[in-house]
């Protein structure tokens, strides 16, 4: 697809089936938004269906709500949604504490399950709490990093498992999930999945291509709210032998009967913990609503087609030079964000921001732009775009004000 | 205080200090809630907080929020202002996670603090997801159980840490912290307290006992809702050499550095993990509210006086061989609920929920009945007493449909 004017990029838009979803959202008037990627926006069920469970459920029924409106069975029904997202058949999935608790239950239990083998192996430049949570497990295992292409052959006896992101937080840049599973099982390890980037922006497939274990983030894509419950995977032929290391109630076998030993629950329900927040629980399943009826093959497609229109667009208005793009062209190389390489990159971001284009920041000179085809429109590619051209003609971002830091961007 | 008459407990409550407090909650019409042990009531406060951060926060200003309107400064400030309910100088606890993981983090800080002792001690009957979750420590420590008469003898120079409930969640009764930590603390132990059951119930003095660590639940006493996030203590004298086995991003010196090397935040900040749920923390933000200006004295001194209201009216109108009370008569040995013995309990309880008033019960034979001073009134008490005494005179508690279990109580 080929979309040379704005006028290209309305009629696109009025063609695109994915046009209705935007409804599903409440996004500020005249706001772009492509930070999806980081903060997904706020679905419009969310505020009734928030105030239903608070007022009705909570307020009104109590205590028994736990068992009258299901509470006890959300974490388990919420997962198996994700699972159709992410290719997993019912039963596999949970929802349960933050991705970095996730993280070392799945690390620690992948560990005990490859006896003899003392190697976490990930990717140097990881999500940084991937790395630290394999960090907080030194006395178990080492943590060793090898570049991106020199990971499969990295893959020894010695490792136990192979923890990686699918989609690079830095550079979009896609693992080929089927090819790296292989490669780990090839040499006799686990391989574990961080979907925190990929889960609700394509087609994942954890299922087909013979994973053992993944986790992913409830509050990006999956549109959640800030902070969202994650998630966690636990391939069915896991399942019998694995354990949790945080073994709490909520995953024993009888959470009811209030006995002193502790026995995990049969299936996933064991990898759960403590009790978890009903209200957060509730949110994403707002955020979940989002993507019913929603073909992901379509999804995928305009993502790329978002993806690959703002990339043509920067490369015609904007100097390679100054805007390097980082994340790869090849279609089945990237997710669904593009990261441009910029010396003043902060400075340019925090005016764009103020122009009504939110993107993000990443040190050092990294703009981040995520694209999520539930609500971005291509007409947003075009007009984002020609706020980045007027910001680089005018200059603007050169300001001191532009340049003062702030703890998140 | 004798309340010998229905009108003695209405004059009771009309000279209430706290009687105002009972406005800050949404209660249902016609409801004797006495398990706010269990799940505390919803604030008045709350919809409309949360509707704010939802509407204005998330759905408005999106990621810009977490600096501009305060998310990353939520579980500390929220832990300072649970650090007024508890006896601990600001700094010192921090809302995040679940209670279950909270103890993990803490137990295995307090084993690493103190090599080469390998037993956690804890009482025979504590609650159970603690004693789980010292259980999914096996590998690194040994947990041993005392009943609660052989307890202080029970630690010696083998015990590193000692867990204990403050509150027990069965019988109410209460620990006395100073002496059990100095017990510890003479064994060169350390002394982790579960506050579950007291952090709102009554004043409790974390610093001037020289408590070392805590953990503590948002969603009983608390009131911030179904699976409320919980809370840590950790001592300012053991904060530097701390570390937690969970260690992620919202806990690292530097977080948005993105560098790929853990180091820890200075201070308490570090025994943070993922990224936490923004609504549920505003949620238990809207809950601390309801103690707002309440002295911890006032609210101690009506708690005793509901529990031995309660007490002496089973006493006097209730046959003791049938409903025998298992929590200590001593004020200064009890907390904020009163547990009776009876064998037909979980069917009783279930004819007098059916009927208006609202305990639970827990295996095998105990009805709970928690007295919470902000909201309960000595009218509810006297009427509650009222309705056993009507079920145990006409013995509809043994109809069948009364002892039908289900999942939750």
């Amino acid at each position: 697809m080929k979309l040379e004017t704005r006028e290209a990029c309305l009629s696109a838009d009025a063609k695109d089936p994915l046009r209705g979803c935007r409804e599903r959202f409440t996004l500020p008037e005249g706001l772009i938004y492509l930070d999806g990627n980081s903060l997904g926006p706020l679905p419009r069920a969310t505020p009734a269906l928030l105030n239903r469970t608070v007022r009705e459920e909570w307020g009104r029924d109590l205590i028994g709500s736990w068992n009258s409106h299901g509470w006890m069975a959300l974490p388990e029904s919420l997962g198996d949604r994700i699972g159709k997202l992410i290719g997993a058949a019912p039963g596999q999935v949970v929802v349960t504490d933050s991705t970095s608790v996730n993280l070392y239950k799945l690390l620690h239990a992948a560990l005990a399950l490859r006896p003899g083998r003392g190697i976490i192996l990930s990717e140097e430049g990881n999500f940084p709490t991937d790395l630290y949570i394999a960090q907080g497990l030194k006395d178990r295992a080492e943590l060793r990093m090898a570049a991106r292409g020199k990971l499969p052959a990295a893959i020894d006896e010695n490792v136990a498992v192979v923890m990686l992101t699918q989609v690079d937080y830095r550079t979009g840049a896609l693992w080929n999930m089927k090819e790296m599973t292989r490669a780990a099982h090839d040499a006799g390890a686990l391989i574990l999945w961080d979907l925190s980037h990929s889960a609700g922006a394509l087609p994942v497939d954890l299922d087909s291509c013979g994973a053992d274990l993944a986790v992913g983030c409830g509050y990006k894509y999956l549109n959640g709210g800030p902070g969202a419950p994650a998630f966690l995977y636990v391939s069915r032929h896991l399942q019998e032998n694995i354990r949790t290391p945080l073994s709490g109630w909520m995953g024993h076998a009888a959470p009811f009967d209030f006995s002193m030993g502790y026995a995990p629950a049969p299936g996933i329900r064991r990898m759960l913990c403590g009790t978890p927040s009903v209200l957060a629980l509730r949110a994403l399943e707002a955020g979940l609503q989002t993507f019913a009826d929603t073909d992901m093959a379509a999804l995928r497609e305009k993502s790329l087609a978002l993806t690959g229109l703002f990339m043509a667009l920067v490369d015609r208005h904007l100097p390679a030079d100054t805007f390097e793009i980082v994340t790869p062209r090849e279609d089945h190389l990237r997710g669904s964000q593009v990261s441009i390489r910029h010396a003043g990159g902060y400075a340019f971001m925090q005016a764009l921001i103020e122009a009504g284009v939110t993107g993000d920041f990443r040190s050092p000179d990294l703009m981040r732009f995520g694209f999520t085809p539930l609500y971005t429109r291509f007409t947003d590619v075009w007009d984002a775009v020609e706020h980045m051209v007027t910001i680089h003609r005018d200059g603007r971002w050169r300001e001191k004000r532009y340049n003062r830091r702030q703890a998140v961007t």
